[in-house]
């Protein structure tokens, strides 16, 4: 069964005809559009929605200056006015949408929608059902992820590459970035946890002018979005020779990570992953979480809930140990098959850098 | 008058109690408050919202996990819940401001105010006020923004210097941000036009691994976000020795500029700022905007409205040409005086590269 058909399932649920996806993310998902950043035009524009029904095109509703890039993309497109003044964006993104829907039952995301535009249509908020909707995939989805992941690998490569002993933290994520955009031909909007020595202990943080020593230990965290899908990554990796706590650090999170892959399959209920994961290991964050449009998606491997995985699902696995010097995380990326998984992530998760 | 008491009219003109900054520009500008952003967490976070007075500490509305943050800034922090449901943040979020604003009447932006927490309280739409009321700087905001600029002149000369034949736009872009996030000592936001040979007439565009040749223009627009307040740049320049024609394009567009940095003073009307800028010119996009926690601000230079300059606007003046191969265009951020302008970018503006 498809996202549309998962979606049409949602709306026959809250009896509505067509779904109104409020957020950019969630267009993606729903049509396969990615929206237009508009950093550079203006704050007020609501950015693009779509009206999508259980069967036939979607329908893009998207400012006049997004039309080219959304026309190209096949659907029905439905533009609004720009403007500059905030009064007139709001009167225009809710005129179409209340054009789009045509009297129609609508749902949507409650927590995503603009208020001008709440205020002129009645909805149903499915935000939760949506959210379930999303996490098993599509093959032109994990597609889009499995690229996204591929370059997570060869970033985590430039970051091994790039790290030794007089370089800073900056300069490691300077050749990160260049090393990923140049395999991907265009820019590619990447973010990072990348802590070294004692800032390890810090769970996340961005790089910093710190300079990188021969006794480090570095902590790489890399997610990053590439045609509106996200890969995620983290290894962790020793400058020089390493103590033996460290290497029984590395060790016990490497055996944290194998338990993971050993249990991932169908069938498997979260809260049973999570602990076979989490195990001995005390660490603030999530043993893992599904990935897509958005970061950070369903199902939470946590121990609240009671989601079991499916076939097509994509799942982070990220044990990790913070209680000392050095803190310690790695990450892989697996797909739910049918008997079990498959590794996504390639990267190298060895402690010696190189 | 400073922004609290321009806030302060915009409260008493709408007959309103508190202002509620709905987003994280408006919260940024309205407390000085950076709010973290939340891509890692859960994308159904509000992110921070502000409730502000006229007089008195304004009170910062964030997630639990943001709450460390929050509270260094001294002012005062309301916490919601953190959940992975969207119905209990979305619950949580309007549970907060619903107990912050305690009954008092609610001035709010309605186009970035959530569904989900206006169908809890009645608010009056003061969007286009307050875009107004954020046109002119107070001396913590042109520090911030100074700094920006800073940033922004380095990173116009990392590209003069990494722009060679044979590198592609992609390792200038790469260049450049890692001279930027090297000055700043910390990541920054940042995003570009670069264009080069043939790509310069598309106006806008990211960089792509097109090799820059001898006898190519580079089209650079450098724009990033630095303590929550933007600085914006553009500069065009040639490899080789340019022609006569390429001389002569940007020569017209070099003056275009510096018509506008004569002309720019308190007082002005931005309809003639326009006309005097753009003369014999045709671009198709603005020439020149205000600038601040969001990249295009209040004032526009253009041929619509009437706004007239004001002491400690801070205005960019960017006119360009694009009808034929190179496109140019030439970019300064000025400060409005007391009698003129102050010229805050100090990047190069010169047509050879080196």
């Amino acid at each position: 069964m498809g996202r549309r058909e998962r979606l049409g399932a949602v709306l026959e649920e809250h009896k509505a005809d067509v779904f109104l996806a409020a957020n950019g993310p969630t267009v993606t998902w729903a049509t396969g559009y990615v929206p237009e950043e508009s950093v550079v035009r203006s704050p007020f524009e609501a950015g693009a929605l779509a009206l999508v029904e259980t069967y036939g095109l979607p329908t893009l509703i998207v400012s006049e200056l997004e039309q080219d890039a959304a026309r190209a993309s096949g659907l029905e497109v439905l533009t609004y006015p720009f403007s500059f003044s905030p009064d007139n964006s709001a009167t225009a993104v809710a005129d179409a949408v209340v054009k789009a829907v045509r009297g129609r039952a609508v749902a949507t995301e409650a927590w995503a929608l603009p208020a001008v535009v709440a205020g002129r249509i009645d909805v149903k908020d499915v935000s939760s059902s949506i959210a379930k909707a999303q996490a098993a995939k599509d093959p032109d989805e994990l597609a889009r992820i499995r690229a996204a992941i591929r370059l997570c690998d060869i970033g985590q490569a430039a970051a091994r590459e790039a790290s030794t002993a007089g370089v800073s933290e900056l300069d490691v994520w300077a050749a990160v970035r260049a090393a990923v955009e140049r395999a991907a031909g265009c820019t590619v909007e990447m973010r990072c946890d990348l802590l070294s020595g004692p800032r390890t202990t810090l769970v996340g943080g961005s790089p910093t002018s710190r300079v990188i020593a021969a006794s480090d230990t570095v902590l790489f965290d890399l997610f990053l979005r590439h045609e509106g899908y996200w890969g995620d990554s983290a290894s962790t990796f020793s400058i020089g020779a390493p103590s033996a706590a460290v290497v029984d650090r590395h060790a016990r999170v490497r055996a944290a990570l194998e338990r993971g892959l050993a249990v991932m399959g169908p069938g498997r209920d979260v809260r049973d992953v999570e602990r076979a994961i989490r195990k001995e290991l005390t660490y603030p964050h999530l043993s893992g979480h599904g990935l897509g449009t958005s970061l950070h998606e369903e199902p939470r491997v946590a121990g609240f809930g009671h989601t079991a995985l499916e076939e097509n699902m994509v799942i982070t696995i990220e044990p990790g140990i913070y209680d000392d010097e050095p803190g310690v995380r790695l990450e892989q990326v697996v797909l739910i098959t049918r008997d079990g998984c498959e590794q996504l992530s390639k990267h190298d998760l060895s402690l010696m850098a190189r």
